[in-house]
Formats: structure tokens, C-alpha cells, sequence
């Protein structure tokens, strides 16, 4: 078993084993610029990330935001979906490109510039933006760094990528699974509480085994579904999230049922990294619902514990409020509609049972441990195992009501989530 | 005009001029316990409040909490709304009675104690509590201190009441109105940011003014759906939350439009001072959403904004980051299915016009101005006026599509939220 300094060092790590796989490359490039919009004494700077197919595929897929006003990449990658062939994806940090006057424009301009250097059609290329929102991209100072961006593509790790997509990520995050004779390789830049200024994830996928599109599709929406649309950082979803994935069919076909639960896999690895990211998180939260007449309903009820901002608070404080938990969840159902039943709910703290049968069981000595506990977990910085989650609450809760279940990853609220978010634009 | 020297001195003055409408009588009074559930060195303290009124009522009305986890108090008042007479209610701070074994128990034999000590049937007395999720009362501890809480009952001023059932609220809240020959006096402790531990409301309403008893219900449920539900500070409904009224009818009958104007003066009076109450609340956030089809919609859309973290963390800071703004606003409609059209949206932040025909306008200038306006707001705690709102930020949405509004107030995420939250316990 491998061994690691830190959870900043075990994920650097794995992010440099991550390579591309067949028929790709990526490149990063970095500019300054003044914002139009803000005075400033030191311009801001920005970095550009670039990934490009070997050739034109028909083999690709994405899922977007379902904020009803989403960026210029969004409402253009939307469309570009319904084209026949794909080929790559310009992204920039800093500014999200997100409802100003010539966003698809700006964008549109790019795309253009960059066809030429890379020799693509550019309704072969999607652009990707993340940062502030209702700001302008500084085209011209963008265009200038695109060719020494196309002169560094290259092949093998994919590191670089994944830190020059970053914002205030702590560490970059890429992750890799083997499927058939290839791999996918996915890489993010993560939401939330994690990277509280934004909320936007980005996810970036490319894989070199052939599934049809239609599967591909199928199997995008479907794991994102089950794997980023169940990490809640700030409850707060971006006007420019995306994943979009890119197949270039080097290394023959696997079944849809391989590549599906390979790209749950990997795509399940990377939000449990996105929710591990921050630095300002103490802790993370697992919670497990069980018990539910469908699945759909047992996500939202995970959704309200990790989204309480006083079970985010006092699990930040080490303080096993269990009251919290059944008085979100109630909060839920009661607003929802949902028939739940006191006598039937359970709910465990880690490895304790803190109510069943209507009622809470709490005494003396469970308080202690469970502070304990929650202390033990914000105190574990170490990563020995490989994989292993540290600083990880789990909460478990059991409706009694039917079969569906559903899990849900969160972060605590914390002194350092209220700092990084009062003025993230200086 | 009268002069305060600040928000707390403001709301202290009128918290003692609120008299007990004629027919009422209150009293206070004070215990020490050791929880059964908790380790302690101190033990803690606790408040008792009783509120009586000189004969039985047949005029009374309630509203309780949607929380699918109601506590014992809750369970108890609902069905005595059901009984033909009410006469007084028993508070206490500190443990709300939710969720253990023994809860409805515990309450019926206080208030069947409480019974020959005040000559009042036990049916006609409601129990209120708040304060911590899970524990028990200390029913020996409390009976033992009613008999002198009994001797207290007096008349006239009712800020005594207004504080003994104070958590961690800053300072007492009591607003009275005339109304007819007499006054509606409604007195709260405060939910969320500003009761962080709790999100826990409880408001009391005494009138002396007579109206029907379906009208007054139906008053008090309309009223509180335009008041205390358009407060939202961290989007936590407690398990406890409820607003009670009782007339004693002894200055005779008032039409029930009269009635209802006044009861939501009163109630909308308190349900500002429970937003502005803590002092962790940096900014308070007023947000006035017009054009939508209906007021439900409207509300959901005004009530995205004040819970969205990265809206409230970015109005602490002082930071005006209106991309923000309509990043909530598209969350909130896309995920809900509202239609809407962002080329009608407008919006401004105070004086200034932030976004229309769907795109922003920011510049160098508004950036600045926008900033000194959140900073103007936050370093204002001077109170001169009668009434004034001091550190209240203005957002106004329209969104062009009907005629439907919605005002609701909300709490920016302070530093001292997360704080009085870490660890309420202990």
C-alpha cells in the first residue's frame, strides 16, 4: 500500500499518473489583462487550457446546467451538440462569460481566431469559461496567447490541464479508470464550497474506446445524474456548469454496460475529489439515505441535511447536533408533501444510533463519543490507503419506508467558506 | 423625532412602551438544571414565561410550523385549537421538547401542575418551547419554580415576557398597534441568523379588540403567510415554530378588515425586528421581486436570493457581485420549470440598475459606487428615525412577465453566524 504526505500530495499524485489516452492532447497558456469592469491596480491574470482530438469525432456527449441563465459556452456548446463531428475545447479561469452584451460573440471570435492554428472547423470547438460572473472576456489579450498555446499541445499527463482549469482549487483533479484496451480519463475543476466563488464545475472527459454516441450520451447523463448532481457544496448551481465528453475510438469498442459503469467509476472518484477539495473544509459529509419510496425523493432528503446551514455549522464545530439532522429533513418533507413516519425514521452518527422509534437516543456517554468522533474526523489529515476518504462524517438514515436509497456528498460551513466568499472579486 | 443611540436602544424602548392589552397578564421566571443527555460542569439556566388572560377565550387563533417533525408543544397546540376555550400559554427557553420518548408527557404534567395554581383547566393551557432539538425537560426542575412564577402574574408592561423567552436573541421584540377602542400586542423570539441555534420562531399576539374566531384565524393565517414566512435567514424551518392569538374581547368588536390591517402592521413590524435582531447580521437584505405571474413564484424567487450563500457571504463582504444575484435567480428557475425570459429580467442593487434586456451593466464607476453603498449600509448602526431601517440592503427584481410581487427580508452570512453556530450547545 502507497503512502502520502497529504490529501493535497495523494491527489496531486494521482492527477500526474493521469494520462491521456489515445488520440489527444492538451496545451495551457496564461495572459494578463484589466478588467473593464472593475478598477484594479495589478491587472488580473488568466490562464487558457486547450484539448484537441487527433481527428474529428462523432463520438461525443455532454450535460449542462440547468440554470435558467446560463453563459455564452453553455447556450453555444448546446447547440454544437446537435453537430456531427467534434474536435476540441478552449477553456479560461476568471471570468465566466455569463450574460454581457457580446458573450457568444466574444466567444464565437476565438473559435474563430483558433481555427486557423489548429486547422478545425471552429463549429468543431467548444469554449469553456469559468470565473466571474458579468464580466467581458479580454478577447484581444486571449487571441494574442493563442499560438504559443496550439504550439504547446502535447501528449502524456494531463496535469497541467487540470491545474490551469483551476480557480481556488487547493490541488488539481484528474482521475482515470481502465476500460476494454483503453482508459477514461476525466478532469475537473470543482464547485462549490471547494470553490466558493464560482459554484461552477467543469468537467472534462475523453476516453480512446468507441461506444455509439447514443450511449455515450446516454451514459454522460445518466452517471452525472448519479455521481455531480449528488455533491452539494452552497446549494447553489452555476449559470455555467458542464461536462463534456469526447471519445477518439483508438482503441476499439466496449460494451455500453462496460463504458457505463467505467464512467461512473471515474466519474465518482472525481466528485468525491471536488467535494475533498478546499482547503476551508473541516469536514466532509456522506449521507446515506435509505428507505425511500423512490430514489429522486431520497436524494432530496440527503440534499437538506448537507445543505443545512446550522447541520453545516455545527458539524463544523465538532458538535454532534443530531436535532439539526431530523429537523432539516422534517423541514423537507413537511414542505414537500412527503408522507414520512416518526416511528419508522432512523438515523445513525457514524457508528451510533441517535434516533429510532419516534424518538432520539442520546445520553451522556454517546454525546461524548460522538464529539469524539466528529473531533477524530476534523483532526485525520493523513492519507495512507489508496483510495481512502479522511475527514469523511458519515450520517446515515433509514425512512423505513420503501427500497430506494441515495447518497449524497457535502462539506461543512466554515469560518474559511464566509472568508474566501465575502470578497472574492479583489 | 425621537433619537436613539442604537438599533438595540431603539428596539428596548419599544419593547417597554408594548402594554399588555386589558385583560391579560404576564409573569417570568428562572431555574437551573443539570441535562440528562449532556456532560456539564455549570448547569445550565432556563427561562420560564406565562401568559394568561383574566376569563377563558373562545377567540383565539394559531399557525404551526410544516416541519414533518413537529415537537411536543406543536403537537399539543394543534389540537387544542380544536377546543372550544383557551386561556394562557406556558414558554421556555433552552430545550424545545422535540422528539423524545416522554415529550407530549412531560408537557401535560407541567401544565397539569401549572392547572390549580393559576384555577384553569389544563385543556385550556398551551405549552411553548425552544431551544435544543433531542433533550428532555427538566419537569421537576420546572414544576418547582411554578408556584413563583405564578405569584408574578402582572399587568402593564410586557418586556419582562419579551425577554425571559430570549435565546441568544440580542435584544427583546414586542410591537403593539392600536386598533378600534384597544391594541394587538404580539411579542416574538426571533428565528435563524439572528436565533441561529434555533431557527426557532415563537410569537405570542394578545388583542383586547373582539372578532370572530374563524375571522381571527383566518387573519393570523393570512397575516403570517405575509410576514413571518417572508423572513428567511437560513432557510431552516424548526420543528417548533408557532405564532398564537387570544383575545380577551374587552374592548369591543372591530370589523374583521380592521383587524387583519393591524394584525399584519404588528406582524410585519416584528417579523423586521427578528431579521434585524442579531448582531452577527452585518447587512439586511430587503428584496422586492415584481412582474412574476403569481405571488408564490414571486416569493420563491425573492427568498433563491436571500438564501443563497454566495449572495449572502458576497453582501458581508461588502462585495456588490450581481452576477451572483442571477446566478440564484437561474438556478431557481431552471430547476423549478419557471419560464422565464432574460431579456425582460431587470434588476438593481440599491439606486443603481445592475442588469436589463439581458445583459449587465457594470462599469468602473457603478463597481465603485456599489461598493461604498454595501459598505455605507453596513457601517450605519445609527438609528434616528421612528421607524428606520439601518444596515438594509435593497435588491429589486422585476421580472416583466405579470404583475405579481413579493417583498422578502433576509440576513447576509457573517463570520459570527458560523461562530454562534459551531458549537450552540455548549
Amino acid at each position: 500500500m502507497e503512502s502520502f504526505s497529504s490529501e493535497a500530495d495523494y491527489l496531486e499524485v494521482l492527477s500526474k499518473r493521469a494520462e491521456l489516452p489515445e488520440g489527444f492532447q492538451v496545451s495551457t497558456g496564461r495572459l494578463t489583462f484589466v478588467p473593464q469592469e472593475r478598477p484594479t491596480q495589478e491587472p488580473y491574470r488568466m490562464n487558457l487550457a486547450l484539448l484537441l482530438a487527433d481527428e474529428p469525432t462523432d463520438c461525443f456527449a455532454g450535460v449542462f446546467t440547468r440554470n435558467a441563465f446560463p453563459g455564452a459556452p453553455v447556450l453555444m456548446a448546446r447547440e454544437r451538440m446537435r453537430e456531427r463531428l467534434l474536435r476540441g475545447i478552449l477553456v479560461n479561469n476568471k471570468i465566466s462569460n455569463v450574460c454581457t452584451a457580446t458573450g457568444v460573440e466574444d466567444a464565437e471570435q476565438l473559435l474563430r481566431k483558433l481555427s486557423p492554428l489548429v486547422g478545425v472547423p471552429s463549429l468543431e470547438l467548444l469554449s469553456a469559461s469559468t470565473g466571474i460572473i458579468g464580466w467581458s472576456l479580454p478577447v484581444p489579450e486571449m487571441v494574442s496567447a493563442l499560438p504559443a498555446l496550439v504550439s504547446g499541445l502535447h501528449r502524456g499527463p494531463a496535469d497541467d490541464f487540470a491545474r490551469a482549469i483551476m480557480t481556488t482549487d487547493s490541488f488539481p483533479k484528474a482521475r482515470s479508470v481502465r476500460v476494454g484496451e483503453g482508459t477514461i480519463l476525466a478532469i475537473a475543476k470543482g464547485a462549490g464550497m471547494i470553490e466558493p466563488n464560482m459554484a461552477t464545475m467543469l468537467v472534462f472527459i475523453m476516453t480512446d474506446v468507441r461506444v455509439s454516441r447514443d450511449d455515450a450520451q446516454a451514459a454522460l447523463t445518466d452517471v452525472a445524474g448519479r455521481t455531480f448532481n449528488r455533491i452539494s457544496v452552497d446549494s447553489d448551481q452555476s449559470t455555467s456548469d458542464m461536462a463534456v465528453l469526447l471519445s477518439s475510438g483508438r482503441k476499439g469498442s466496449v460494451s455500453s454496460e462496460a463504458f457505463s459503469s467505467a464512467l461512473y467509476d471515474v466519474c465518482r472518484q472525481l466528485s468525491e475529489d471536488i467535494i475533498r477539495n478546499g482547503e476551508g473544509t473541516g469536514h466532509v459529509m456522506r449521507v446515506r439515505v435509505s428507505g425511500m419510496l423512490d430514489e429522486t425523493v431520497a436524494t432530496a432528503a440527503a440534499k437538506a441535511i448537507v445543505n443545512s446551514p446550522l447541520v453545516k455549522t455545527a458539524i463544523y464545530g465538532n458538535d454532534p447536533n443530531v436535532g439539526r439532522i431530523v429537523s432539516s429533513l422534517g423541514d423537507y418533507a413537511g414542505n414537500s408533501g412527503i408522507a414520512v413516519d416518526r416511528k419508522r425514521l432512523s438515523i445513525r452518527l457514524g457508528e451510533w444510533e441517535v434516533f429510532s422509534n419516534g424518538v432520539f437516543h442520546l445520553d451522556r456517554t454517546k454525546e461524548v463519543d460522538l464529539s469524539s468522533y466528529l473531533q477524530d474526523v476534523a483532526m485525520n489529515p493523513r492519507v495512507k490507503g489508496y483510495p481512502q476518504h479522511d475527514r469523511c462524517v458519515t450520517i446515515e438514515v433509514d425512512f423505513g419506508l420503501g427500497q430506494a436509497t441515495s447518497e449524497v456528498l457535502g462539506s461543512d460551513l466554515s469560518h474559511e467558506y464566509v472568508q474566501e466568499n465575502a470578497d472574492y472579486r479583489t
